[in-house]
């Protein structure tokens, strides 16, 4: 498989760093996800922008491949060169503040930025979907700036490690007793019919696939708040339901052992994932 | 300049990682920096003893050179083929969950980590400690496990950043009225008295040149209290400083453009800082 990295496709295997990153050594950059379909991405344009902001939001000068928009047509000739355009696929890029003697406060203006993409096959996870999600909830010891998608993500990795070891599908994250998010997903939950997500604030990553499903919301007339569900009211809720890239919309039937709603996939995450099925298939058509 | 990465010395320019490394992609790994001295580490077992700690707490599993002992002979090793064993030099160690297919859960447990050490020749502030540092105050950010030694630090770059655009030394963090510690540093003050910092807690990198500053006031019969500085007591506080690795023992004399104590550095400061360049001296002797 051939990556980008720095101007070059190269082999995987081939594609180093140097021990000076600033992405190895600090966390110090930014990520996307996107979802490929056909070999054409699905919402590129709300991952450039979200990416853009995140670099603003680092003061990370964007790089040629931003500047001179790039990116899309870097991510297309990598899903052609892989052979990745028939069915579904992942592109990952992650653009770091370079490599540089360490100093916490940060290097040169005109220290090259890295910036890395690859491309991978995809097979959405339909079974689960059919049976619906497990999960815990963890306390939410992140920092204050989850709205930054940085590749600080350690306590991502650790709740998603622990969701794991207990034998389900992903760590939900619960701050000042409100459900935040999920370690790599945005959680919903029917709640007297209404739909409700934590607002878009400094405590969540605002997911591309959470705003399409508010649009979608909107589409199918499902009331919707943007207002947390409380973990004491995780008995309540009719519905949950996880959203993120790789998850798309994701039943979730029983959180810390506890049965949801009815203990299968709900009709409102239902309809809506059908919403985002029609959504999805008109991509590269 | 050679350094140490996974069983071979290399130049520092052909040392190179994965772009797969959970370091680069997550932020998946501890760090340790140590002080030498004619080519020998200054409380090198006890920045080991924190590694392991840390290793621990991540649930990575020690490397062979952790097992078997051996990072004090690479440090020591790393400092006389570069030359770095007539003054001062700086070890910097770092230990990554190793190379694997992105997945937030870890990798299989066969992994190879990452090992990665580094040493520099190193300047101690002298000037500066002579005059006395000057500091902004940020809000506390980060998360909720800065008791771990990882290279998750976008926030302490940021923060650091943020100094230097302030024109001041060094950014002290404040959570709920109390102040934590610097951004790579911990902060003490004399209050009444009475010498006091943060206690050694989850929102604090409990510092091994704190530890030493600690046991040096002790031994100097300086009364001290592990209880924070509260952000509104810094017009009060007779003295403030910093520790760190890099820092000893550095005398702030304004916060936020306003004085402390004296707007000199304080009796107390430089007493613990002769203790400490004492015990500094007998390093290698």
């Amino acid at each position: 498989m051939k990556v980008y990295l720095n101007g070059d496709y190269v082999e995987r295997e081939r594609a180093w760093i140097s021990v000076d990153d600033r992405g190895f050594i600090f966390g110090d950059g930014v990520y996307e996800v996107t979802r490929a379909v056909r070999g054409r991405l699905f919402e590129g344009e709300r991952h450039l922008q979200r990416l853009e902001r995140g670099l603003r939001g680092l003061g990370i000068t964007p790089p040629a491949e931003v500047q001179e928009q790039r990116l899309v047509s870097i991510s297309e000739c990598l899903l052609r060169d892989n052979g990745l355009t028939n069915g579904e696929a992942l592109v990952y890029l992650q653009i770091t503040r370079g490599a540089a003697p360490r100093t916490h406060h940060f290097p040169p203006a005109d220290t090259p930025t890295t910036v890395f993409l690859s491309a991978s096959a995809f097979t959405p996870p339909h079974e689960l979907r059919d049976r619906g999600a497990t999960a815990i909830t963890l306390p939410d010891i992140r920092w204050a700036r989850c709205d930054l998608k940085t590749v600080n993500l350690l306590p991502n990795t650790m709740a998603k490690q622990q969701a794991v070891e207990a034998g389900v599908t992903e760590a939900i994250f619960v701050r000042d007793s409100a459900v935040t998010e999920g370690s790599s997903t945005n959680v919903f939950g029917v709640v007297d019919g209404e739909l409700r997500t934590y607002p878009a604030c400094n405590y969540i990553l605002g997911g591309i696939t959470r705003d399409v499903v508010l649009e979608l919301a909107a589409e199918c007339d499902i009331p919707v708040r943007a207002t947390p569900i409380f973990s004491s009211e995780l008995d309540q809720v009719s519905e949950l339901f996880l959203t993120s890239t790789t998850n798309d919309v994701m039943p979730v039937v029983e959180v810390d052992g506890r049965r949801i709603g009815t203990g299968a996939p709900g009709p409102v995450a239902q309809r809506l994932y059908r919403a985002f099925s029609e959504r999805f298939g008109r991509v590269g058509r």
